[in-house]
């Protein structure tokens, strides 16, 4: 019998967003579609989980489709954690977040909620992926991405991948025939020049935004900027054992 | 001249928890410290960043002492992000964080906020270090840490850190003379089995806690569960590269 997959779908824009909307149109094609998805906009979230609050999970039919879908009012990583523990009553064979509205490469894997709910199946054993468009617009077009999440979805559900590895996928905001295939890469080391923008609220008191401009330190051209500047697909596998392994010799030098 | 280091100091329960003004007590006896910290606790917010609303961040004076000290409405990483490009009018020599009421060991180091505010001071080019004490309750015992505190941070300041590695300090709530010394580890393999305890609202609509346990499912005795279970306190490198170097050879054999 050629079972359907089971597959988890996330993202961290809200369960409404358009990025979020392809892709379950995407994995209707590919499988059996359970959606436990933020009630509201979690970017920036990084890896939060709720401990001081309480949580709620509720059906939901956002549009047409044979999906089940639900509602969280939880992080990224709770959507999983739900998911996971209260929702499906058996495994799913592979969890995809996203399509996120923006970047996810370099050192924004490490602030983002897209890749946060890919981690946390990661960490449940269960394979995993997050995508993201280069587009921070809510009425980006996510056309061109849908062959590429396709074609990795379907790769990780024949390949599997192992413990500990999940995937960060992201695409170049271009047309469908400029894009030059999928390269694998390294996360590039880079990060934010941040610049708080200070404000008088009608009280009187100072407040402020974050703002700032990501900037890539990395010359590589093995890393997911270079790929996604000359208008490749980037593939970084992610781990989530943050270990330095490589200077722990040096620690046992210490004076401690 | 002898300067005095300038430490800024951090930490994910609020800035008036035991544990950072123990830190703080400590570090007044080695620089001079600046104190930027959440306002209200941000425990398990991960690596969350301020993106969608407004941040405030004020002077405050909580106990005696010689340090300046800020009260931010933001996530740890904001509070990090804040004093290096709004209070402090020069880089701080070092960045310590916590001392967290319980352990940010194994896998915890990715959901923790006191982890999230040494990891963003290493993203800006920052030795740190978080300090995490195996006691959750509030009126914990840090007696026994300062020792330990004092010893880590003067050898990080001395020998400083690589580009790219900060520490995670974790201490057993142990007396002082049951503490066998410090162990240099690795992040143990392990991870939260989660329970959601479902209950009903007097308006009849059900929510959820988060709640779990931790299972270390790693048999090593290089871990930093194996050295906090026999009495040490545990020191692990950890980076903010995630790339899964060993898998990108494999991943570029697939048919992408």
């Amino acid at each position: 019998m050629n079972r359907k997959p089971l597959i988890l779908v996330c993202n961290d824009d809200g369960i409404t967003a358009p990025g979020i909307r392809t892709l379950i149109s995407v994995m209707n094609e590919i499988g059996d579609v359970v959606v436990v998805a933020p009630d509201n906009p979690q970017s920036g979230m990084g890896h939060a989980i709720t401990v001081n609050t309480t949580l709620r999970c509720n059906p939901i039919t956002v549009d047409e489709g044979p999906q089940l879908e639900y509602s969280c009012s939880g992080t990224p990583a709770d959507c999983v954690k739900m998911a996971v523990n209260e929702i499906l009553n058996k495994r799913p064979d592979i969890c995809v977040s996203g399509i996120n509205h923006g970047s996810n490469a370099s050192l924004n894997v490490i602030y983002s909620g897209t890749m946060s709910a890919a981690v946390e199946a990661g960490i449940e054993g269960i394979p995993a992926i997050g995508f993201s468009l280069l587009d921070y617009n809510w009425d980006a077009n996510f056309d061109a991405c849908k062959e590429y999440v396709k074609t990795i979805t379907e790769n990780v559900l024949q390949q599997g991948l192992p413990e500990g590895v999940v995937l960060n996928v992201n695409i170049p905001d271009l047309k469908k025939e400029e894009i030059k295939g999928i390269k694998v890469c390294r996360q590039a080391h880079g990060n934010w020049k941040e610049e708080f923008e200070k404000r008088v609220s009608p009280q009187g008191e100072d407040y402020y935004w974050l703002t700032g401009q990501f900037v890539n330190l990395d010359k590589g051209e093995d890393t997911d900027m270079w790929a996604l500047e000359n208008g490749y697909v980037s593939l970084v596998p992610v781990q989530f054992d943050m270990t330095a392994h490589h200077y722990i010799k040096n620690l046992n030098t210490w004076n401690l």
